[in-house]
Formats: C-alpha cells, structure tokens, sequence
C-alpha cells in the first residue's frame, strides 16, 4: 500500500508488502525491504538502506544531511545509511547518513544520531536521546529517555543507562580535544549522572542516581555522590526482601527476550 | 475550514466551526468536537475523541500506537484517547492511545505521554516533558520544561515540577519491580532535582535544585543537597523583603487563574 | 525551484534561486531573501524576513504564534521574526514570532526559541535547546545541546554552555518574580550544572560539571559542587601536559572561525 501523496523519487527500490504512508518523501538511492512500514511525513533522504519489516515512524529523517551539504556544496554526497531487520524507529527520529545500525533496533520518539555511529544488535535508544556520532554501541544495549552521548563514547554489550546521564568527552572546554568514555558490560548508569572524559566504567558496576564521575570505576564497584566515590561491591547491595541482586545478570533470568532467558 | 490537503477517513465526525489544515492526517473513529483547530501537519490516529474549542498544534500525533501495533498483529486496536475542552496542545506533542485528559490542558511543545496517564483539569505540562504512562496528575499542576515522570508517578493537585527532574521507579535497575513517586498538594521540586523511587514528598514541601531526595520528605519541609537532607520548615524562609512565602498558597493570591484567586 | 507541493500565500516575496520543497506551507507577509532553501514540511507563519543564503530545516516552524493566539482572538497579530543572512537551522526548530537573530546563525535539531530573544552574529544553539524568551544572546557564544536559558538570561560573547546546563530564574517558585542569570565573556559552563536566580558568572570563569551555582562566581574564578564552592583561579589549571590552558582566548588559536584566529 502506497499512498497517491508520497513522494517517491523513480530510482527508489522497494520490496515485496511495502507500506508508505501519505506525505512521505523518498529521495535517489533508498532502499526498501519486504515488510517495511514507512509512516506518514517521513523523510528518506538519499542513500539509505532500511532491512526486513522495519517500521519507520513518522516525521522521522533517515540519512539526514551533514553540515557539508549546508555551505551548497555541488559535490556533497550523502554516505550510506544502514539499518538493520525489525527495526522501529517512533515518530520524529532523526538518524544521519554515514552509520550502520543492526538488527532488532527500537527508538523512542525524537531520538538524534549523528554521522559514524555504529549499533549492535537489540538495542534500544530511549525518547529524545542525543548520541552525537562518532561512538559505538554494542548489543542488547539500553539508554533511557534522554541520554546524551559525547562523541567517542564506547558502549559494551547488556549496558544500561537512564534519563538525562551524559557520557562526556571534551576534559578542557572548548579546546575540543575529545577523548572518550567506556562503559563496559552489564553496567547500570542510573539518572542524572554525568561521567567526566575518559573515564572508563567497570563490568558490573553501578554508578548511583545524581553522580559526578571523575575517575575510573572498577568491576562490580558501586560509586555514588559529586564527585562520586566508590562505597562498596554491588555484591553487598540487598533489595528490600534482603535477597542480593547484582551483577544483575546472574539474578534477572526472565527478561525482555535476553539471550540466557530460561523459559 | 477544512484543507484540501487534509487526508480526513469518512467516520470522522466533525462539530461546528472546525478547522483542519495542510496535510493534517485523520484516522477513523475519531470525534472533533466544535471549535476545534487542527493544525497543519497533525496526525490522529484511531478511536480519539477531542473536547470543544481545543486547538492541536503542528506535526502533534493523537492516538499514537502501542508497542503491539510493531509487531504486526492483525488484531491490534487503539484505545480511547479523550482530550477535554479548551486544551492548548503545542506543536510535535505526542499523546498515546488509553488516556484520559481533563480540560483546559496546556502542552508546550514536544510533549510526550505514554498510554494509561490520567490528568485532571486546568493542568499544563512545559516542552519536551516525557511522561512514561501509568501515571496520574491532579488539577492545577504544572510541570516546566524537560519533566521526566516515570510511570506509577502520582502528583496531586496544585504541585509545581521545574525543568528536568526526574521522578524514578526503578529501585534496582534494571529489575523494573517498579514503585512510584507521590508528589503531594503545593509541593514545589526545584530544577534538576532526582527523586528516588518510592518516595514520597509531603504537602507543602520544598525540594531545593539539583537535589538527590531518597527519603520521603515530610510536610512543609525543605530538603536540599546530593544526597538530600531536612534542613527546615517553609514556614522559616523569607524572601528578600523579609517576607514570609511560603506555603506559597497563602501569599500567592493573584496568580493565573486559581480558583482561590481574589478580584 | 519551488515545489508544486508547497502552499505559499501570494503575498509571500521570493528572492533569486529560493528553493522550497514539498509540503512547505508560507503564510502571507513573509519575505524569503535569494539563494534560501525552505526544507520539506516546514510552516512558516507570517511576518517573518528570512536572510539571504539561509537554510529552514525540515518540520521547523518560524514565526510561531504567541498564546494569545489561542484564546480566538480575531485581532491577533504576529510580530516581527528576523532571521540573518546564512543561518542553518536544523530541522524540528521553532522559532516565535518577535524575536531577531544575527546572521550565521545555527540550530541544532528540535530548539525552540521564544518571542523577544535577542541574538548576535555568529551564534550556534544545539539541539534539543529551550530559549525561554525574553533574554540576551551575544556573539560567537555556543550553546551546546538541551541548555535551558529562563526568561531574563543574559548571555554576552564568546560563552560556551554544554549539556543539561538551566539558567533558573525565580528564586521564590512558584512566585514568578523573575531575575535573570548573567553569563559574562568567555565564561564555560560545564555539563550539568544549574545556576540559581540573579547569579553573575565572571568573565573567563569555569563552572565545573554538575554544579549547583548559588553565589556571583568571580572573574577567571574555578568553582565545583553541590553547592558550588570557589576553588581556583583558571589559571592554576593544567592539561595532561602540564600546560595552562585558560583563560581559553589566550591558548585557543585556531578555533572555528573566531575573529582572533592566526591563519
């Protein structure tokens, strides 16, 4: 189902059960796989490579320009914009051209990723998230609403991280000379937090709500306050019925569909 | 005045004095109750009911979809969104389907709100809030810009929230055993401030910014600080005419409307 | 080239080599100067003067009406919005009605800019930035994304403000006696941080992450913390070479295009 009021340039590709809804506009090169919903108002702009049965929500701008394209340059090309099967986009995202993003991947709504992101598999990017290109996210990754990923930023498999935490990336502002933050496996973010340059986050480890991360945190540490301070293991923390839960991995078998899932 | 442009399903049922602009999209089973402004670009989706007089602002989306709509179930089908008279909804606001919001609401601008959120009258959420659903929010509250509420969050009336607090629910991520906040009457929380799930702030309370609250704050107290602590009634702040302000209901007599409001 | 897809009033005046794309809609009195480009799906509303060589990124609205709009008056009217020659406002903007912008100016994705914001040349606000109204921007500053400025904001040039930053301004809420934050040359405001009603940062002064600004901060003053406390000079910092590094102007000579810049 195509709608009369799509705009669709003659060179686009589309697959077999294709749903483009009224006023989406496609540009030169684009190409649609089977099963691909396209909502209404999208924009598609050229070079972009959407998998199997992905839904693209509306308002949204696939492979959105990069600042080159803005000083009228006659050569500017857009690079390739990939994006893995069973992919949902919500409504108002805005991806650039130039990343490669797998399979299984959710937005939220009004989510920013700019030129040179690279996303694993089954990862999850929350409403109103900033990554700003140039960072790595691997697999079964989640971000909550509003996180703000510097450039640089590198982020290991089962991470989570939640509302408004910035992984920063510039220790001498404006000099601009980034270095990066790791946050590596299984790693729990929690709100507000800010992470200072270069600081890397340890497997397990748990960072606490409203903390200012200024060096390194270890494997299975806890660190809490501004600025943060390690206070114990995460193998000390008890939940409310006195029963340990972290690393989280080892205590949460039934969940959303994650690869150790019992069932 | 209806656009041509307008792409508008036969079962819509339109009032008296509507209009309806370029490229507005509405779905089937939608009610547009009299004097209503549909703005360019809107969508609506399935099964919304709009109050008198309500004007919705560009690119909004009413009825968004569920999760299960992705999932390519035949089945799926979008619950009652109910929008009272008088609502001012800012442009890029997104409400779900299965809400039920009171009259007179007010939206900034890219507001978002998850099914099962319940608001009741003469309330107004600032841009870019992003309320997670399964939530309630009495009459005469007011959030400010960036608000984030998680779901089970429970703010009663007259509560005033400042730009980008965020009221959690997830005592140990990521477990999502969820437990909400509440936000007692004339509770003011400052900017940036994190509550902590389960808390639960008393009447007349006082947040200060930037705070950490993990404990429940009691009434007419001023809690401040990282983590946050008691630090006195609001009864012993004074303004800078050594006034007494606070509870603010019984100094702020002419103020927008409310329904103490002398003239 | 002007899409025949977009609805442009004919009081529109359209300079040379304008281009407009689809679903564009311009309203009556708007002034659109040569060599513009007006993305897919913007709304402009009228009486707005776009400069020459400016780019309007998709689903951005200029000229946005005020609140009186929707209470039906019949005489409503918007004021003045002037934007300068060579802006790039990235897509998802809103911009209000009354306010005036210098020229190379750039957005990020989704700002919002309300009525009576004055700005200089040479300004650049990231996405997701909220503009309150009613305040001051000079030349050259750079707002990096989700900086919220409150009405009364007075920002002078060459400033750097990075993520999450809030200039508050009502020291009594819910009170609305307003008094401005000023941020004064060169100062950086680092990720995070608030700054409470009525503060002056000084010039060249450093305001670390995740900061809670009580109190003036004095000229080329370093101040950290919850609440912020006066630490250092600028110039007592080094980088990891054992360098000085601030005041920045001094040591930052190739940078972007700014007036000092040795080639």
């Amino acid at each position: 189902m195509i709608s009369k009021n799509a705009v669709i340039h003659e060179s686009v590709k589309i697959g077999k059960d294709v749903i483009i809804r009224d006023f989406a506009i496609i540009n030169e090169g684009v190409i649609i796989e089977s099963g691909v919903e396209i909502g209404e108002n999208v924009i598609i702009r050229s070079n972009v490579h959407i998998g199997t049965n992905s839904y693209i929500g509306s308002f949204s701008i696939l492979g959105e320009h990069s600042a080159n394209y803005y000083s009228g340059s006659l050569n500017y090309v857009n690079a390739l914009l990939t994006i893995g099967e069973n992919a949902v986009i919500r409504s108002g995202t805005i991806i650039y051209n130039d990343s490669k993003i797998g399979c299984n991947f959710q937005t939220g709504h009004r989510v920013t990723i700019r030129e040179k992101t690279i996303i694993g598999d089954n990862s999850s990017i929350g409403t109103l998230c900033d990554l700003q290109g140039r960072l790595e996210i691997g697999n079964f990754v989640r971000l909550h609403s509003n996180v703000h990923l510097g450039q640089l930023s590198n982020i290991k498999d089962f991470v989570w991280i939640y509302p408004f935490v910035v992984l920063t990336n510039d220790p001498y502002p404006p000099m601009n000379q980034l270095v990066g933050v790791t946050v590596n496996e299984y790693a729990q973010i929690a709100t507000g937090s800010v992470i200072m340059p270069g600081v890397s986050i340890g497997k397990n480890a748990l960072v606490g709500a409203q903390a200012l991360v200024k060096k390194d945190v270890g494997e299975e540490r806890v660190v809490v306050g501004v600025p943060a301070k390690d206070i114990c293991s995460v193998r000390d923390l008890k939940n409310d019925k006195d029963e340990q839960i972290y690393p989280w991995k080892d205590y949460l078998k039934d969940f959303r569909g994650y690869p150790w899932q019992e069932k």
